[in-house]
């Protein structure tokens, strides 16, 4: 398969997406062509750097970028050049199944979603983002694509995300849960009241490819058997960002504290694997991308700050969307949902 | 002063209230009364047992308990004499000037806006959640009382919320930001958008007890100079319930890899003295207990698993709460919002 890879964006370009291409050719032969899509002359000098010379990676030239606080779909509309534009194209005429970007999120979205449409079905696209749990992986969905969702999107997500758990994380009947602000059947807004009856129906009349568990709170990401919590993308962004930001504040004052006292300072360093395996656990750098389900063709979207591993990691997960078919199952399992 | 404590309230009630009201008797001389509200026979064994016999401490009967996980609303129509119910009377009849709960939230927010009403030009009472920051504490508005937010309440929350944050936390002209999915000022829904823009108006015009700085994230929560984060209750609650999450996964995960090898936990046992500091940096032990902001008479919302010292700090709170007046202030400030 061929992927086009925004080389350009993220917070470390063109380095971290350079080595992270470099990792990723070097593990995955599924892929035939890598395209790295930026500013020619910036990407040579980083592939000379980095020695990535593998014969499969190609340079697309694109002089723009959209940079990360730019306004998504405007900066898309007015930088048509752009490396997410030029690699967003070279999904739309087929030259490449997937594209990868660790850009601007928005930018990335618009991109997609004008671009290559959604999938018949399909409304809305949603991000879903894995997120690390004591079972395993969770999938917030959607994580920021569709802010102002309605229910029926949310159906939607689910039968997506359903889909996405079963092709690519091999879970056979996946549990659904909706983020709510208690598990009582009764609590949540309006809008998730009326998403609830929706799930809460297509699971009782046996129709739907998920498990539904109802209403889930905070503590249900990551203790509870879970593959898939839906929410807008207003909710799921904020959930997504306070949860990064407390394992992040809760790292900085633990080091904060160790630096108190020499005797902290090595007991700290003796365990300091434990400290080790839990970033590796937690980080999205494992993670890698979310990819943007309801869009036809592959687009991942990764972390902002991606690192090479990060981005090696992205192209992962494009390599298995696109392997594992998640696009014709979902169309399918629509399809299997609306019929009489 | 006069406090009701909802004795019966809590996961751990009466063991926790009836310590932690012990404890908070030692400490405040401020208190001439301490209700404890609530089943006599269990009350007094318990009184009996943690050698509760300070002379202020009364106790007044109420049968019933609202379960935490029964509907609150509900619960209190049905349960006229349960402790939540009753001790909100004893503010209502001004024989106390505050009522402390670690009961059901629903059933002690409902009990306060049902009984007591709402101050003068307060629509909707919101929950005021103080939570650690590298700079003190940021306190999150709603925390839930309040789930289907109007823009118009969120802008009385900010006056609220910084009349509280003067009043006290000491804090002149507090900042104030607006939990949104981006930090620039387009990002939001119509709702935030909205309420963007009356804050912003506000903020502009000079007449805004309080410096808005915009939208803010996550990460905005722990480390940006913050005293107030905006937010309607269903995302307030999802985003308090989230972090604390995080904290508890990461916590727990981290204890399991300790456990993994003698050297790590040799090490974490050297270490410890940095895991408690962040321990009760960011334990809701030590915040004690949230103000329910809006209502007649304080109310105190304390967490569910509050122990003797979450309660014994709820019942600072309150004391606080009354002492600084945050009530007349806040009807103050509001008049002279409204002042042409």
């Amino acid at each position: 398969m061929n992927i086009a890879l925004d080389a350009m964006g993220g917070d470390n370009a063109p380095f971290a997406t350079i080595k992270g291409a470099r990792n990723a050719l070097k593990l995955y032969p599924e892929i035939s062509r890598l395209f790295l899509v930026g500013d020619s002359a910036a990407l040579q000098s980083e592939m000379d750097k980095y020695k990535l010379d593998d014969s499969r990676a190609t340079i697309i030239h694109a002089p723009d970028v959209v940079e990360m606080h730019e306004s998504g779909a405007k900066a898309l509309r007015r930088k048509k050049n752009s490396s997410i534009s030029i690699a967003t194209d070279l999904v739309k005429s087929g030259d490449a199944a997937a594209v990868v970007s660790a850009g601007n999120t928005g930018a990335a979205v618009a991109a997609a979603t004008v671009k290559l449409r959604t999938l018949n079905g399909v409304e809305r696209a949603g991000i879903a983002t894995a997120m690390p749990n004591e079972y395993g992986i969770c999938n917030l969905l959607d994580a920021g694509a569709n802010p102002e969702a309605k229910p029926s999107h949310l159906v939607t997500y689910a039968i997506m995300g359903a889909v996405y758990a079963r092709q690519v994380l091999g879970v056979e009947k996946p549990n659904i849960g909706l983020m709510s602000n208690g598990e009582e059947d009764e609590k949540g807004t309006t809008f998730t009241k009326e998403t609830f009856a929706l799930l809460n129906h297509m699971h009782n009349t046996g129709r739907a490819p998920f498990n539904f568990v109802g209403n889930v709170e905070g503590h249900d990401l990551f203790a509870s058997k879970l593959d898939v919590v839906l929410t807008d993308g207003f909710t799921g962004n904020i959930v997504l960002k306070s949860c990064e930001a407390t394992a992040k504040a809760m790292s900085k004052w633990l080091k904060l504290e160790f630096k108190r006292s020499p005797f902290r300072i090595m007991g700290a360093a003796i365990a300091r694997g434990a400290f080790k395996a839990v970033k590796k656990r937690s980080s999205y750098e494992y993670v890698g991308g979310s990819p943007l389900l309801g869009v036809k063709g592959t687009c991942i979207i990764a972390h902002g700050s991606s690192s090479p591993l990060a981005i090696q990691n992205a192209i992962r997960v494009a390599v298995e969307s696109v392997s594992q078919e998640v696009n014709p199952h979902i169309e399918e399992a629509l399809l299997e949902i609306n019929r009489p």
